[in-house]
């Protein structure tokens, strides 16, 4: 995707209206966030309209400006309480949209919604499917090394604990904005390498999560002004990546991923006290759609019907 | 609340605008979600306006509307990618609102946004804090009992096991509509009594859990055709009663509660089965507003700092 810094050039001026688009299907959709992925198609070439609905605009002046220029249809009144189909003005209202055209058959199938499975992934599931299938797939790290290499992002680096067996690198995540605090997203990446995931993790590993969770916390504080008690810290399963790495969040904000499987860093410290060996043994959920290669070697070895 | 099926009456007759309203301040709002509380003010008298964004119509019919309606403002383009500002036509980008008028302090306060805190209660926290604030705060279940007594809401009722150490009852959850399988969800109520939350399960109970999982999961198969894959199962933590109950959602829906602390059924499972007495030693977290009585008690105990 193109950053919003490219400028538009003359030869390539956008549309006005949609209008000789035909359309063909939803592809996706999400009813929560209130966006959608709609394929179209114009001159026999298929388009991929995305559209997400925005956030009210909170700011007084323009709150007000939605507020009192909105058409009231009374729905159902009772008592003080009234429901009402409100009519926003279409300028107050905006969607932000991308137009993918011509689209490919790739694009097509990265936007069309595909059905997901929850696979309840035993710790010895975990050593004969999962693991063989990350080692065979060599999916490469090297941009996590470049970082604690200090050969790329180091502009954006919030806070760094060198030590080799439990530093840190602390970083904005790429999906926040770095300003509006409410949705205040970071990663930590552990220094040590061939941590995966927290299945590597045992007992000898609690001062590196303890060392990261509080000092994470602490920079953000001094950086944000965020206070600890409402940052949360989690890791995923699966991870995106395979290399330890914690995710830190303002309380409240529901940040991309929420459909992975989080594990708070506290609740990852207390599973290793009452058991050394937890992260070998415990039962791991993750959601898995059905072209995933991981997935498709449940459905192989009968984990998972569908 | 009340319920659509009243019909307004001409002396409560609705507005068509709120002009008549001034603005006071923003109370809350959800960006993700797309919806907002604010604070409004006519002849002396404080009014609440809720308003949600609907989301996108995705009929065929209805879409083909919106998006030939739409005006298209260029914000970017780069190659096949174009950015839009798009204004939907304000008829067919509704926003279902609720206007409560006169609103009372208590109205205000509910509505208002309060901060939250990540409290991680350890086992002797809930010994020591939460345990006695439980028992001091007698908050019935009675509703519980006359579900499991056959008492009331007997025609919701999906799936019954009678069995009394084992059994349970699965009903649709009150949030859901009964229809539409994306956000399907579910709630089964276990029949043993006195299980105030997963805090009291141990390594014994682990064949109620796998009775009550793989019996709900059936039966919504049964019922409502879902793939038992599709299906999650999970306790929040702290729960919103304290009697053992297990919300199961079709996979890929956020229900509301997101925010509370989940546990998958088949990781408690697996933990009980790690360490029969897991739960009276994990670390939970769950999100307290520093308003909540548990909270205060947490803050008064120096475990948490806000």
């Amino acid at each position: 995707m193109p950053s919003e810094c490219d400028a538009p050039s003359a030869s390539e001026a956008g549309l006005a209206s949609l209008e000789g688009f035909t359309f063909k299907e939803v592809l996706n959709s999400d009813i929560t966030r209130k966006s959608i992925f709609v394929l179209l198609e114009k001159d026999g070439k298929n388009a991929i309209l995305i559209c997400d609905k925005q956030p009210f605009a909170e700011n007084p002046l323009e709150a007000e400006k939605w507020i009192k220029g909105s058409k009231m249809n009374l729905l159902v009144k009772n008592d003080i309480y009234g429901n009402y189909e409100q009519e926003i003005p279409a300028k107050l209202n905006g969607v932000k949209s991308t137009l993918i055209y011509p689209a490919t058959e790739k694009h097509v199938l990265k936007y069309r919604a595909q059905d997901r499975y929850l696979i309840a992934e035993t710790g010895v599931d975990y050593e004969t499917i999962t693991l063989p299938h990350i080692l065979e797939s060599n999916l490469s790290v090297q941009w996590v090394y470049n970082c604690l290499d200090h050969k790329s992002e180091q502009d954006r680096l919030i806070f760094e604990d060198p030590d080799e067996h439990n530093g840190f690198q602390l970083y904005p995540d790429l999906k926040w904005n770095g300003e509006t605090m409410e949705n205040l997203y970071c990663q930590a990446l552990v220094r040590r390498r061939g941590i995966k995931s927290v299945r590597d993790l045992t007992a000898d590993d609690i001062p590196l999560l303890e060392n990261v969770l509080e000092k994470s916390k602490k920079a953000i504080r001094e950086r944000y002004g965020v206070n600890p008690a409402q940052i949360k810290a989690y890791f995923h399963y699966q991870p995106s990546f395979y290399h330890l790495h914690m995710h830190l969040v303002k309380v409240g904000y529901d940040a991309p991923g929420g459909s992975m499987y989080s594990i708070p860093v506290e609740v990852a410290i207390g599973n290793l006290r009452i058991a050394g060996d937890y992260y070998k043994r415990a039962t791991l959920p993750f959601m898995g759609k059905a072209l995933d290669p991981l997935c498709q070697k449940f459905k192989a070895a009968g984990k998972i019907d569908f």
